[in-house]
């Protein structure tokens, strides 16, 4: 088999058509995602083997999600089935000066209230090639923190190697309840993403001060921060961190860098235009798992996963829905300006 | 103000487009409804004031809920505000011998998780000249029983009469469950509505077998339960059912009966070809107390109840958008033939 | 050049979509029609050549309208442009019990408000076989029965057979009003269309009871109606009427008569389930007129007629967008039945 | 009550879908609003007690559009019903150098077809704590002309304050035909919106040359024209203004400018991509009532009037639905770059 | 494994929306079918393991539609991929009198193309328990004749049984081209699906007359022609039918006959509303191929196959995506009747 | 008549929705286009007489196409109908980094399997003042080109002046193959529309170097390209370019270069934001016929010519539904900015 596989919940998205308001709207688009479940998409796409464990509640809501997963050829035959609901955002996809907007309902989910005794990791874990999970996962509830952790340790006695994105969600939980927790999963961890907030929220490491529309300029401390995951967390040799300058809803500049082994590679600067917002990060870890998988040199892992990134910020929904051809074309300058006919 | 006040929960309601499967859906059609909200808001259309108790969350959802009952001129002045979510059910209309499929996604909500101490019951009835509720209210959790009987306590205490719509949903209780909370609550009520099943599941009364097909040449059986309920609870003078035979989603036919201080009266029986099937008992308890509430004469109030009832049935989304005109026009035979222009 | 030629108002149409309510919308679709118009596009798709004299306002909706027309294949090299605005209509499907509700907000039109001396008929009138008009042309206002009595007088000067269908309209004129101008108009027709009400409050003819729900059961006195007519008017030679049995929204039979030369021919009724209950009797008329236009035998040309007639109700919008082909094959029974593949 | 009231005509909107023009579209999407509509709306978002007088039809049409209102919390138990039809407004979104497009359908509506005596002043303005119109409603016809005279002059002895927003539509009347009606009526304005031509055609005071891609640039003569304002008309001691920048339909760069009790407070510039160009002035006139209502600093005033007004550009439809918190966080810099999660 | 495999084609369909006329659509609904894809969705749906054979070009249509096999859980590792492009038919629905229309477009597609020696049988029948596919796979071209004729000696060789629905298309080949091609791959067939003008058009069997409005009258003859097919054919000791009164595009009646080791079995007749009439007989089949699977008696194999035949009619789409329990449901008279809540 | 006469093929277009992928789209708008039928459009909404040569399937696809032509006011008179099939090409709008995605679908069109007998050019040419073909229909097959050689002799003979725009399209044939058939054409072109790769890959003359984001700084070799082409040609006494600096899928910057006589005239340098990428180039030579034929200076010629190219790029589909004082007010800088009302 030789798959990755991810851990994580998959959520139903409805989103106002276009720049709706919610209070204005009488309808939604559904799609599915979940930081995990939009990695596996990712991968596949690329065209890597990928199954994912997650758990859906036994109706037509949760058949749905599954069929999405299956249909972007994700592995769903370790999918749990059962429990209350599946769990909901609603999303209003804001514009300029306008925040994009997002109302969770995912309290109450069959994933949130599995018991981690549900999760046989020696079974799951058999032909798997990498494991990959987020700081998602770990907030959404005590028993699932443990159940990651049994899998981190079976992971450790298999020798597979654990990739986190630690993905802080203040809205899930507060940086308190998260620091002991994710150190507790960084030891296991062999690549690490962390972005923005995550470094002081999850690990208490102090590399960013919080202004978006200044990331970049701040590079420097983001490296001391990389650099520093490192030497906590010996078994963790690779960092990736996307830096950001925000202006607007729309506008930005993003970059990448990534510290493998003690060396430091970066990518130039992108200015971009977002069409939608959401899932980029998902889709640098895809990118970066993509690079690291195929044995890429240093250069091209990073400018592909952050080529990854960007690339999404121009597709709909939480799936990153571009080929490995569409994504290397994207890391070559001027790459949309041509319509080929 | 002299309003009728009605008491429940709203829902979001989520329908996939035309006749698709949830399975097929990418994007849903948002509704609001609930059959407390959707009595209040019949009555509002047939020119009557009203307004309701319902607690709904503090989010762009639940304004959108509270904004629904404002744009059909129900008062909203009473509706509580705060708790965890809004309450959600998936809606896949069936068509011939598709069944309707309905996925509720209720549990959890601000008004599922309301106490009975937020209700304010002295403030509330205040100006009210009649009190609504279904057994659906009774059915979402044992505070909301509770809220229910200070409710009726304090109407029976201003002489406000009672309206109650048994409403039993055996997906929310059993029988077992709801026939103790039904038989106190009875005790307050001055006008029943009970239909199919509700008189067995809600009061243990035996008056129909359970063959939707053929519920009209179940009469006697109906009159019979009908007029149990006068004998066991006497506060309860005025009794009203719908019977019907279903032949498929959409070919069906339908008769009201009222029991009215001893007296039966009966509607004649409709052939209908139903639209969309939801609502369409609200609609019968919205247009009997707009006939009771006129004064209008027993014959008349159980034709025009019927009439709501069987309109509703041609309009989409749980609410009747329907006149008092409107549904006169429709106690005529053939109403529907002529187009006017 | 050899055309029909029409003479009438075309409006836009804006459908609320599905089966919504007007209250419910927050859409509408746009499309164009007006009894004239319908005429000369069904007209075109039979593969007759067909123009139309109308007026539409000097704006992107006159030239939507204008575009619809020329998009079906009618020339429109004699539509005058100018004048305030383009008529409207609402439309609200309506479906069973519920009766289609029409609003409409035509007052005020480019048309309505064109003068007698706009309309120059010796030119207008220059290369064409046939000239049609209906009484809605007749009760937009004086000054268009003005022009209308010019056109018919000019072709009777130069021989152009005249086609009438009375169409009487309860929302813009009386019986009072209408009669006297019909009275007027009816000496220059060659051939009339004479529906149910439209005998007596455009002719004062009695013909009909006014119930849609039998109007096959009076086939008499239509029959009486219709040599009537032939016999106030000498030059009208033809006379061809739809009877109707109208049970619901959708449920209905048709049959249609055709009185020519003092000989009835009719066809046989049919039962049919109605899609979209509009541009029937257009459709009636263009279908008759097709049949005469090409000589054929009177029972072909009232079948086809008919056949016409009743495919247009399973089409959305005004028009009657089937080939001749299509008609054909609707006059043999059970056509709707097998799926060619 | 206390509440705010304003006084205009409401109509309904039908944009083409997205960005296609009246030529290609066979859908609209309807809306509501109008000047004074939207400010009303505006202000019951922010929370602030508002109710109106307008004259509907009495039709579905009419129903939709009071309805819009009560469903954003405005007070509709002063609306008018009755009259000949609703206004319509098409409108045809443009983008970069290809204008926005708006064909007007106004011409003969129940509000502009009103006649003054039906309005009776000293009933509507019971309760009502400020007054609001704009130069669109003295434009519609000498009758309601009138009625304004009337409302101001009630106003006037019960010391209500007046605002208006001088709003100059050239499709409406000519400069010379505004000049004489609004210097009659400015006499009983407390608070005046001017902006632009407003200066000139309304009032005939130069402030600014018609070059809408620098109006920033003519400050000085903006701040002349303003204090001209007062000057005229000494009960006018407030006057606010926005200026422009105008690139091309979505670059703009907005400012706003307060004189009030003689001192000048201006708002940075802002830089913005506009998502619909619609309303921005009333969520202007509507933010700036608001900080006046909550006696806000002049400071804040203005601030909060200009992230209104440019927020507003983000939200589609004519009606300004965001919330006072909203607004205070596009008063920050920024504001819409994250994503909060 | 133990799948089920079937081979075929797989067309994108595109629909116009709702009942508009190829004429009127300026949209498509998309969606993917085809026979023998079909009945693999069905029997992945009933939880049978099922893959399939068939040929998509290397593009995004070509992706999509491997996508949507993947969605509903039909395995796809056999499904080759190159050529020159995916075959699609157009479809526009009819109603009551107005035949659905349908074009097709599928000549030069990546599977009409693919050559007899691309396919390799040993490989793809490795652990295959039940072979299927249509006479329309036959009817493609001559490369894909020997195709099958290479699958079926495969398969006898390994003592696969073999499913055959003759679905003899009209506009595809003539019977004479049919009836040798059919009858020489019959000789490897086990189950035999005939229907109507298959008997005849496919293997040269008197059993229908070709009359679509009284197919069920001539159940003697058809039950001759099954036994017919028996007797000429020994390997198939199975042959099943349906039986139709059609009565319009959506009113008729259904019955199914079993023929099964020389005992016939035949269903209730079914009258049924179809909803949208493509899909039937693959569900049929599906159904059959199920219930033989599971060894059910012949009278549940045939009920359920008619069963979910009739329950297809219900859905839009080519593909039936009812569960087991659903037909089960269906089974029972009455099931479409009641909203369960 | 005096017409211009196009010729070329028309395909239906097939969009994804928004910015959907084509592995998202369950819908597709349709629209009809094809440089050759897009520039006759152009030219009917400018005020055009004008009429097209080609060829359509006789089935509801080819109908669609034909009065998709008839709407916009091109004369379909001379279009051959019968065939296999329209040509298809699908269509995923990209946006920013995310290139637009065209999956063509063309390969065996009614079109491209005409016969060069089928063009009966006499008679096609009857009328006609201006022919206009591109470099697409030469490459669709040799019959065309042989049809095209017809076309373009019996023009020379008849001294009707011919367009040509070279529209090279690597997708359709190699620059190897093109070269000598445009050589052969071009001896009788009057006026040459030459873009980028067009002057290489057409006609061997190198003026580009490829890079499309820095078109505009190569102008001086284009001129020398340009002058080329009028030495090689000698009838060739007027030749147009573009030069486009293309810097994202919406953001580039455009100019026109005319040599008209030996004399060279520019525009100004665009900078827009494009809407839809589709059709400029089309547009931009109806636009500069338009000028020729109304005998316009040089520089109001090319200032028309671009102005219409960069205004159809705002506008969504192939077609250029722009009047001649629409393209007028683009003309003006700064035309978008504001909204007349």
């Amino acid at each position: 088999m030789n798959q990755v596989l991810t851990f994580g919940e998959m959520l139903m998205r409805l989103k106002t058509p276009g720049y709706s308001r919610i209070l204005q709207a009488d309808s939604f688009e559904a799609a599915f995602g979940g930081a995990e479940m939009n990695v596996a998409v990712s991968l596949a796409q690329f065209g890597d083997a990928v199954g994912c464990v997650t758990k859906l509640p036994q109706n037509p809501l949760g058949d749905a999600a599954r069929n999405t997963l299956r249909r972007y050829g994700v592995d769903t035959s370790r999918v749990l089935r059962g429990g209350p609901r599946l769990g909901i955002y609603f999303f209003e996809k804001g514009t300029d000066i306008r925040p994009t907007n997002v109302v969770y309902d995912r309290a109450g989910s069959a994933f949130a209230t599995a018991q981690r005794s549900e999760f046989d990791w020696p079974a799951l874990l058999e032909g798997v090639r990498c494991f990959y999970f987020s700081g998602i996962t770990a907030a959404v509830s005590p028993e699932l923190t443990g159940a990651l952790e049994d899998a981190l340790a079976c992971c450790k006695k298999r020798k597979i190697p654990v990739v986190c994105d630690l993905n802080y969600r203040g809205k899930m939980w507060t940086a308190q309840q998260a620091q002991p927790v994710m150190d507790r999963l960084m030891q296991y961890v062999t690549v690490c993403l962390a972005n923005d907030e995550d470094f002081e929220a999850s690990l208490g490491i102090r590399a960013f001060d919080g202004d978006m529309s200044r990331g970049i300029e701040q590079k420097e401390q983001f490296c001391e921060g990389m650099r520093e995951i490192t030497k906590r967390y010996p078994s963790c040799t690779t960092v990736a961190s996307v830096l950001r300058n925000i202006h607007s809803v729309e506008d930005s500049e993003w970059m990448g860098i990534l510290l493998q082994n003690g060396t430091f590679t970066e990518t130039a600067v992108r200015k971009i235009h977002v069409m939608e917002g959401v899932g980029g990060g998902d889709a640098f870890g895809a990118g970066l798992m993509h690079g690291l998988l195929h044995e890429k040199k240093p250069q091209e892992v990073i400018d592909f996963a952050l080529a990854a990134s960007v690339l999404k910020l121009m597709i709909g929904g939480d799936l990153n829905l571009s080929t490995e051809a569409e994504v290397e074309a994207v890391m070559k300058k001027g790459a949309g300006a041509k319509l080929s006919r």
